[in-house]
């Protein structure tokens, strides 16, 4: 047991009185918006996509790559959204697909762009991309710059806009976090310009904005950062869910 | 496009105003316990098992069978409730496991329940079984009538009281849906038998009780059959969240 779970787990009260539920959590850190709970966004026949990296991949089967699947959903946080939605709105024949794919950066979205994104004709497109874009950087994996990463994107959305004039855009905050197996206090300077431009993308493209960090930040007041992420990217099972209840409320 | 769903899809209104939110539909068909929803019946550092046949089982990894991880829980009921719990009760260190084994009957539960429920000295067990006991006899590969079924279910309930003294029980309804591939009329006298045999189970043990039946006859009021379980027995990604909510409204 490291220090930061002592530290919290010690602390704690046993039973059921000391708990913060992370509803209240993601509710203190994200404001409604003025139409959500209502998931106006969402119309009758909508085809809702999931784009991103290894944290919306979590593990799905690319053999069929089939619509409101289990096995081409994966355990992350796409699942649980689109579980969510297909359960709270039986009436409305959605489809929802996940395609994102272990290790992407921005271009390797635009890459496979068509199959993956334009031809599938999503009303409404959640991505969620950049850490890699960083990380391999980090890593001499990888020579694209921050300014790469928001150029990409811009053309990426771009480009999505000309084909799909109406869709709905969801964009998410890319994340890093502390006391965890692979983040350090010098990831934190380089991730908060991934996420400046992330939120610039948003901006430009009138898209919903997802702000993972900011619930990160107020959920490892309440359990180890390890509790949500092992390695401070990767979501853990109670990370996962996180994210899909603040993903939800930023949204629907 | 089947009968049912012509009638259901061609009768919806376009849009978002149709909705009848499914947490509605288990609400007007579980009353929530005195002490729910204040999650009483969880403490702190607790084990909480889920056991039972593939809809538990819902395609996990069974090399590891680690707690709290995704590919060990599968994309069933369980790993909803699982990923609520751990999401929701951050400060509690709960351990969860998933040992649901696809094609399990009640005595398959009991030639493995050693190692796959003493062993793990759950503080909570959450128990669905009982189709296979049905399924398998009307396919001629099994002769456990519900007479056999009651027997084995409350020798394995007794062996787990003397045991575990204190461990609270949650007994799960099994369920079958008409209007499916596999499910006909011919099942719902038989089946409603082993429902009233596990209610019974509840009864003697004082258990929790979680009437998945009545959330699916409500439930295909909303969307056809097909929508929550193909066959009628397995549920689809709605049918899971669908479940895992009566769950949670049943037990926490």
């Amino acid at each position: 047991m490291n220090i930061s779970r002592r530290r919290f787990f010690g602390h704690s009260v046993a039973g059921a009185a000391a708990l913060v539920s992370i509803p209240s959590i993601v509710s203190g850190v994200i404001s409604k918006r003025e139409t959500a709970g209502n998931y106006s966004l969402i119309k009758k026949s909508d085809v809702i996509l999931f784009q991103g990296d290894s944290i919306t991949d979590a593990g799905r089967d690319k053999e069929k790559e089939l619509p409101n699947n289990p096995k081409s959903f994966g355990s992350g946080y796409a699942f649980h959204i689109a579980s969510t939605l297909l359960n709270d709105l039986p009436g409305l024949e959605l489809t929802l697909y996940n395609r994102g794919i272990s290790g992407n950066k921005v271009y390797q979205l635009a890459e496979r762009w068509k199959k993956d994104c334009l031809d599938l004709k999503p009303d409404l497109l959640s991505i969620l991309i950049g850490v890699n874009d960083y990380w391999h950087l980090r890593k001499g994996e990888y020579d694209g710059t921050v300014t790469v990463y928001e150029n990409d994107y811009r053309a990426l959305l771009q480009h999505t806009k000309e084909h799909l004039p109406d869709v709905k855009l969801v964009i998410c905050e890319p994340f890093a976090v502390l006391e965890t197996s692979a983040v350090d206090d010098s990831w934190m300077g380089p991730i908060k310009e991934y996420q400046v431009a992330a939120k610039k993308m948003a901006e430009e493209f009138n898209a919903v904005w997802v702000p993972f960090q900011k619930v990160f930040d107020e959920a490892i007041k309440h359990a180890p950062a390890t509790y949500w992420t092992g390695d401070g990217v990767h979501p853990s099972m109670a990370g996962a869910k996180l994210m899909s209840e603040a993903w939800l409320r930023s949204v629907v």
